[in-house]
């Protein structure tokens, strides 16, 4: 029969930490949040960011509009309120994925400062902000999704950058000119400010056991 | 400059899939939801599973009141409506960090039925719900917190076991005796289930390694 004192006990000793699972991953916890326009790069370079991270042996997870929109957040529309309680939860979520030890990435527009520093906030240590740069001219010609193109026609009201706001980061921790960089050049550049700041090794895992091993 | 057509390509081409990170794991994702009276021993066994499965190199994370009730659902409170979306969201979050490649565990009363039911159904294929059985007597006389005291001099209304109901499962994937059993027991019937089920290795992952490399 379980005994309440010694389930105490148990518990207390057996805890697992935010620390112990950065040491299973051998990698810290880290919120990389992504912000910008529609159509500024923000999904493709979080999935470009965590697929270079997944080969580094990386354990990452990228919460987008595909996986928060349709579930978590499926209640929520777009009225100003509703728009601060979606950040507002996809911040909470990332702080969980961030204390499982996990390299989170956000991808969403995110256009507010201050909702953005509400998530910054709620993890201030474990915080990059990766503004990803680029003009409405650039974002509206990409316009993927035809997007653009229905706010134009006056078929989505409220659209970032048309008849809505978007407050650039005054001070991210990362500035991306997704309009003039490649790709490549973006992830290098996320890659080596991870590298710097001790969140990934600048080894990559696999030679870094090796040389362990030696 | 960003291309918009080859960011598709590239985008698809290097998604990371739930499969990837299961990989790099090396385990299958999965949600064990604890359910069971307040003192019923949830968060003692998730926690002392999480250790145990630590130990064997699974990533692992714990929900429950702890990083939930004060983060992402501090907004809501004990109505049942509330109630009803306390466990949808924590359903939707143990549904991401599953699709994270993670063994995630949830320790809430969930006294409802319907409520578990809709948990499960955001992830059927994923999803194992472990019914920690105790008699209310026995949840009552080892009251760690004082609750029962409290709910009982009407401090607390609607608690839960007393006059707020708990819906048992019918047919819960395991259904342990938290008053007969000991923790050891308990850890070792959920451990059995996850590698009879292949969601674990039963080799433990280092002699999995090991025996790799030979």
């Amino acid at each position: 029969m379980m005994n309440t004192t010694s389930n105490n006990v148990v518990w207390h000793e057996h805890i697992v930490t935010p620390s112990d699972l950065e040491a299973l991953h051998q990698h810290k916890g880290l919120t990389i949040w992504f912000t910008g326009l529609s159509a500024s790069g923000k999904s493709t370079l979080a999935n470009a960011l965590a697929a270079e991270l997944h080969q580094r042996k990386v354990s990452t997870f990228v919460l987008d509009g595909d996986n928060i929109r349709h579930g978590l957040n499926k209640d929520l529309g777009f009225s100003p309120k509703d728009r601060e309680e979606n950040i507002r939860r996809i911040g909470e979520v990332a702080k969980l994925f961030t204390a499982a030890g996990i390299v989170n990435m956000t991808a969403f527009i995110s256009p507010y400062a201050s909702d953005r520093l509400m998530a910054r906030n709620l993890q201030p240590e474990r915080f990059a902000e990766v503004f990803c740069d680029a003009s409405l001219d650039v974002c509206e010609q990409r316009d993927p999704k035809g997007m653009y193109k229905k706010a134009r026609a006056g078929l989505i009201k409220q659209f970032t950058g048309l008849d809505a706001p978007y407050e650039p980061p005054p001070n991210p921790e990362i500035h991306l000119r997704t309009d003039r960089q490649s790709i490549d050049e973006c992830i290098k550049i996320v890659i080596d400010w991870l590298e710097e700041h001790g969140i990934i090794s600048s080894l990559p895992q696999q030679r870094k056991e090796m040389a362990m091993a030696l």
